[in-house]
Parts: structure tokens; C-alpha cells; sequence
């Protein structure tokens, strides 16, 4: 292969419709016309996944997981020939593959299968025929399942499994460049429709991002995120809409001496519940958890006081939506272990800083807990990560949190770093 | 395997909506229970074929074979999974397979590939195993095109593509029966919407079956019909949607001494085109036949007259669509051969007479032609075959000449050969 090597990955909303796929053929076409050598990772077309999933529901209430995947999986099957049919309408030769053509294995996980392993032989063989190759996304095939040259089992990696398709494509290949295209133009040092200053971001670490995308930003998931850092993928967040720089998302060699906030997140989606006076014995948080774990319900951050008469409070999130459950699954744990109540608040939020280094410079924390102080925000939990300090606050006091840390930080000034890391894009 | 094997195909009128996918999965459930195995082909859903094939439209005016079949191959899947799902809902084990799952391979004519093999050892471990084997039809997967465990190339059968998948795995499989369900109880004497007194059958051949499709009756794909006759497949026409006995194909060893019309064809879908006074010398047909052959303009009947005078009149017939067509190409046809013109007529019908042995029995020409001249219909055109004599008329005269005909053969009195027919159905 001569040339550059990209992924590119195109969501659902840039694919809704017709209009839409000779749009994303277009920027396609433009960035194979720099001599790229292109694998284009696609989800399903706008609602199609929820779509299936409805006509799955209207069926049966308990879909067969393997079924499912089937079920699923054509979407994306869908979404790929049409933009390599949009291609070859703009001169452009292409190919579109499943994920199982494409060499994706994974585990026998129906609806939320890890990929195994990559081998992209077909993928390479079609590049070196001068085609852009066209991938299913958010699909693979069930490992050993094959039959013989007969095809196995359609596997699926669950929500947003195109980014991770993407990712673990561009890993396989040694890419030099993973870009995923969206409907925002890149990674901010803040929500832009909550924070006016919100700045765009043109670098960021692997972690930084991590802790981003775990604490609320939507742009990428978790997952892919991970699987770029693990395997040193440059990933770049860039609009699917607008022509304009993104976010690179890469291992940063300054990151280590900055000790610098680089964004906030907030999570609104987020409900408080309080134990009051647990008998402060051991034990207690397995009886606590267990259940709740048992219950299919994420728990987040966990605080426990420093007991006093043998008893202390324990305080933790769940997802909002969770709450009602949460309660159900607790009141006859409280009931049994002796503690004086269940307190719980469905109008909090998280508000955090993030930035590499911070679990090194004390100094930060201080700065956040005084910012919010003098701002009237009062912190009810706390808890930190090496890369982020996070503060459940009232829902209500998030835009002034966020306001007043956004200044605090100075985020609204360019960052040296940015404007060093600009790299040519092959877009 | 015990009991019984049957081959099940239901269309896409059949699966249009969730309530008629529960409605199928309700008549599999019920040939279930009486102990037989069973294989289900299933088409896509209602109109989504078309509704893809407008999708691909929106994007290009000539999308490439190969992705157009990746594309449209998605709607059997779909439907294979949702009736899946829907026995699973009512208790019956049940799996879907693609098309290059069940083992079916084709040649590489993408959009009307030709089945090369099958080979379903899956679909028996399936059945094995105690599942209804769901199958998506209308597709392949292209001979060879495997890679060393990655699946290969998806190709389509053409319209009507399931008849044949299912005809197809009934023969590989040494099924019992195939049963066809559609949107009608069987096979007519006549097309009941337009002769008051026609009445279904209960047996019919694979030659007057044939018959009957090539003349214009929609029920079954002519394909699926030879490929039965072939293999010996018994195939059994039924409603999906009443529970009521439909029409068995198959050979009919009573066929030979019964020499006996059968049923009525007719055919609306025709123009006539007549070249007058054509010279009458070796390569006249030719320098006519084959620029239409090159147009892709199928042509039907062709009847030469007698020549007098070094000149006769050449008549034939084009599916009325293609009338337009084929005067552009004939027009400097005629004017360089020197024939006199070209007449045309867009408002004929073709009407069958059909029936095995036909052939050796010239009274019942002379009893058609006698019955169309006593109703005052004109005939315009006649051919033969072994079992069928059809006659080119007016349109405006086509009910008319189809009760005189179906009242002279006495075609509403029921066969004897229809009640002994009659075998224990499985539905």
C-alpha cells in the first residue's frame, strides 16, 4: 500500500438518509482524492437499530439474543452498500463488508460481544485493488463458529460498538489515523450549550478522555476510547456536518509536567441515596451492594463518613432512572441491618474537573472546593480519580458551577499545546 | 430425523406486519405439534424489497450488482429472525439461517443467480437438534467465494426467489412435500376473479403447472416449478391465510391416458406486431429476431404466413410494455428489407387451453378454435405446445372467450382424479 492509511467512522444521524450518504460519499471521495488509502466505518441509518428494535418488540417481549443480533446487524449491512454505491455514482472505487467479511471476531456475548481478534486479510486485499473499503460497524462474527466455508453466527458489540469497530480496524491495520465523524466538531473544555466561553480543544489525552466520556461527554464511547489508548491509536473527533478541525485524542508527552485542567464534564443523569446510621460494622457494604449488583443496577460513587456511636451514613449514586429500583431492592436491606432510614435526592448532578496530573497537585481540589464556595454551590460528595475531581452538587446550581469553574480555570484561553499539536488531517 | 420433513415457504404478503408474522408463526406452531420437522422459507416483509430497491435508486441510477444484492438480501433476513422470534414466543424451538447458512450456493449472476449447490448438513444439525429451521430466501451465497473462514459473496435468485430456495432445500433435503403458501387457495381452472364457474384443483402436473405460469398465472414462479418437476418435488399450493386444502403439483401417472384440458391461461401483458409483405428469402427472421434479442425484448409467439408473390406477412408478440421499443427498432428493420410496414396492435390477450396430451389429441384444437368462432371471437394468432394450444384475440373479447371455453371443456365439473388425489396435508 502507498499512502496514508485512515479509518474513517460515520455515525447514524450523518447516514439518515439519501441526501445524507452522497453528502458523507463526498467528504469520502475529497479524502481519497489526497491519494488516502480509506476503510469507512458505518453505523446503521439514523433510527434504523431503534427501528428493528420495535419491530423485534411488537413480535415477541424476550427477543432471542442471537436472533437479535441477526436482526440488528442488517442495518448496518444496509448503510454500507449504500455508501459504497454513493461512491461508485462519484467515480469512486468501493467495496462494502460485514464485519464477519472484514475479519471481526468476537465472543459468544449476543448483544454485547468483545471483539477477540481482527484479521484483516480481505480488508487489505481490497485496499490493494484501489478500493475504499466500506465496514459494517457495530458487528462481527461468533469465534469457531464458522462451518466449513458456510458463515457463523452475526454477533453484535452493543451501542455505539461502530466507534469500537473502528478502532480495533484501525489497530489491525496500523492506520495512521482514526477519524470519527459526528454531529459535534470535536472534544470542548465544557458543555458549549451550557458554558458560553467552552473552547474547542484540538489535542487530549487517552485519559483525560476517558474520564470525559465516562462522566457524561457523549461524543465517544467509553470502550473505543480504551481500545485506542491500549493499542496507541490516534483518534480524531471531527464534524460529519462541517469541514473544520477536530479533536485529536492521543498519548501526549507534555501531559505529564502540564498539570493543567483541560475540561469539565457534568452528568445531570445522576440520583443520590443515603443510608442513615448503618451500624458501622463489617460487612455491612456486601449487604448493601450485593443486591443491588444483583439488581443489574450501576452504583457510582460511594461515600461512607467516619462513623461516631457505632454508626455512620452511607451515601452513593445511581443512575436516575435506577432510583425507583434502588429503592424497591434496599428497603428490606435497611429494614434487616438495623439502620435508621433511606434518604434519597433525584435532583443532584456531577460536576467535574478533569486533567492529567491532577491527583498530584493539591492545589486543584482546593481551587475547585473555594470556586464552588464562593459561588454559593454547596458540595454534598466528592470522590477523584488520578485524572479528575468530582462534586455531586443540586442540579440546579450546574450552570453556575460550571460557569464559575470554566473562569477559574482560565479553559476559555488557548492552550499552547493546541496549536503545537495540529497535525495535517487527511480529511 | 423421525416424522415427517415438509418445506414451508411463506411470502412477503404473508409477513407483511408483526400480527401476520404472530399468524404465521401460529400455522408453523400448529405443523409443529403434529409431530412433523419442518424447514420454513420466508420472503422479505411486505413491500421492503422495493422499498430498498427505491433506497438504492435515491443514491445511484445504476447501483453495482453485488451491493444490490448485499442490500436487499437484508430483507429475508429480517423476516427469517422475526418469525424466529415469533415461534420462540409460542414455545417452539426454532433458528433462522441466511441463505449462505443453510448451505445454498450459486453461481456468480448477482441480482439472478442460478442455485449451483446445496449443501444443508446445518439445516439437518438444526433439525436435529428439534428446531423449525427458519430460512431466508431468495439468496446464496457465490460458489468459491469464501475465504478460509470468513463468509463469502451474497447473491440474490431474482424476483420470486424464495419458491426456488424452498424447491431447492425440499430436494437436498428428500423432503415429503413442498408447500407454497400465498395469497390464494391453489390452482384454478381459470383466474376466479374473472370466470364465475372456475374451480380449484386438487392435483395438477408439472407440465400443465408450467403451462399455466409461462400463460400468465402468477402463482408460482416458473423456476421453482421446473426445478420441482426436476427433482421430483412434490409441491403443494396453499392460502396463509384460510385454513383450507390448496393444489398439489406433481407427477400424475394418470396424466398420460386422461388427455384431458386441464385449466385456462390467459394473458393481458401483450401486444401484436405484424411486418407486412416481407420478402420471402434465408435471413429474413434473423435480420428481424435478433436487434430485438440485442434490445432485450422478449418475443413470444411468432407465426409466418404462407408466402405468395416472393412476400408474406411476419407476425409476433412483445409484452405490451415493450411495444414502444420494439417499433424504434423495427422501423429501420423494415426499410431496409423492403418489406411494405409495420402493424401493430396493443390491445390483444393471449387465451390458453391447458392440459398433458393435448398434443395428440387433435379434437380438442378443433373443439377451442370451433368454441371461440361460435362465442363470435376472432382468432388472430394460434401456437402449440405439448399441452397447450393458445390463441391470440381481442382484449375486449377475453371474458367471453374464457366462460365459452371453460363451459365447452366442462372444466366446472370436479375430476375424479381431484378427490383421489386428495393426500393427508401437514398443515
Amino acid at each position: 500500500m502507498n499512502g496514508q492509511l485512515v479509518v474513517q467512522k460515520f455515525g447514524g444521524s450523518s447516514l439518515a438518509e439519501a441526501g445524507r450518504i452522497r453528502h458523507v460519499a463526498g467528504r469520502i471521495a475529497r479524502a481519497r482524492a489526497t491519494g488516502a488509502n480509506l476503510v469507512v466505518v458505518v453505523s446503521a441509518m439514523g433510527d434504523t437499530t431503534d427501528e428493528l428494535l420495535s419491530l423485534a418488540a411488537a413480535i415477541t417481549d424476550d427477543p432471542n439474543p442471537r436472533e437479535l443480533d441477526m436482526l440488528l446487524a442488517t442495518g448496518e449491512h444496509q448503510s454500507a452498500t449504500l455508501v459504497s454505491m454513493a461512491l461508485h455514482a462519484q467515480g469512486v472505487n468501493a467495496i462494502s463488508l460485514t464485519g464477519a467479511q472484514a475479519g471481526i471476531t468476537t465472543d459468544a456475548s449476543h448483544g454485547r460481544a468483545r471483539i477477540a481478534n481482527v484479521e484483516p486479510r480481505r480488508v487489505r486485499a481490497e485496499i490493494e485493488q484501489g478500493n475504499v473499503v466500506i465496514v459494517a460497524g457495530f458487528q462481527g462474527q461468533r469465534l469457531g463458529s464458522d462451518a466449513g466455508g458456510q458463515p457463523g453466527e452475526t454477533t453484535t458489540l452493543g451501542r455505539g460498538g461502530s466507534d469500537t469497530t473502528a478502532v480495533a480496524l484501525a489497530a489491525a491495520l496500523g492506520a495512521d489515523r482514526c477519524q470519527i465523524f459526528t454531529d459535534v466538531r470535536g472534544i470542548y473544555t465544557a458543555d458549549p450549550r451550557l458554558v458560553e466561553d467552552a473552547r474547542q480543544l484540538s489535542v487530549i489525552g487517552y485519559e483525560e478522555m476517558l474520564e470525559l466520556a465516562q462522566q457524561g461527554a457523549q461524543v465517544m464511547q467509553v470502550r473505543a476510547v480504551e481500545l485506542g489508548w491500549i493499542n496507541g491509536v490516534e483518534i480524531e473527533v471531527l464534524s460529519s456536518f462541517e469541514d473544520a478541525p477536530g479533536t485529536l485524542i492521543r498519548e501526549d508527552p507534555l501531559v505529564e509536567q502540564r498539570n493543567k485542567v483541560r475540561g469539565l464534564a457534568h452528568d445531570r443523569n445522576v440520583a443520590k441515596v443515603t443510608l442513615l446510621a448503618v451500624p458501622d460494622r463489617p460487612g455491612i457494604a456486601r449487604s448493601v451492594f450485593a443486591p443491588l449488583a444483583d439488581a443489574g443496577i450501576n452504583v457510582d460513587m460511594i461515600v461512607q463518613n467516619v462513623g461516631h456511636d457505632g454508626a455512620t451514613d452511607l451515601s452513593f449514586t445511581v443512575p436516575r432512572a435506577e432510583l425507583p429500583r434502588a429503592e424497591k431492592v434496599l428497603a428490606p436491606v435497611v429494614a434487616e441491618m438495623g439502620a435508621r432510614g433511606l434518604s434519597t435526592d433525584p435532583t443532584v448532578a456531577k460536576v467535574s474537573i478533569i486533567g492529567a496530573g491532577l491527583h498530584n497537585a493539591p492545589g486543584y481540589a482546593a481551587r475547585m472546593f473555594g470556586t464552588l464556595a464562593d459561588a454559593g454551590v454547596n458540595i454534598e460528595m466528592i470522590s477523584t480519580s488520578e485524572v479528575r475531581i468530582t462534586c455531586v452538587i443540586e442540579e440546579a446550581s450546574l450552570k453556575a458551577a460550571l460557569d464559575a469553574l470554566h473562569g477559574a480555570f482560565e479553559l476559555e484561553r488557548p492552550d499552547p499545546v493546541d496549536t503545537e499539536a495540529a497535525l495535517p488531517r487527511a480529511g
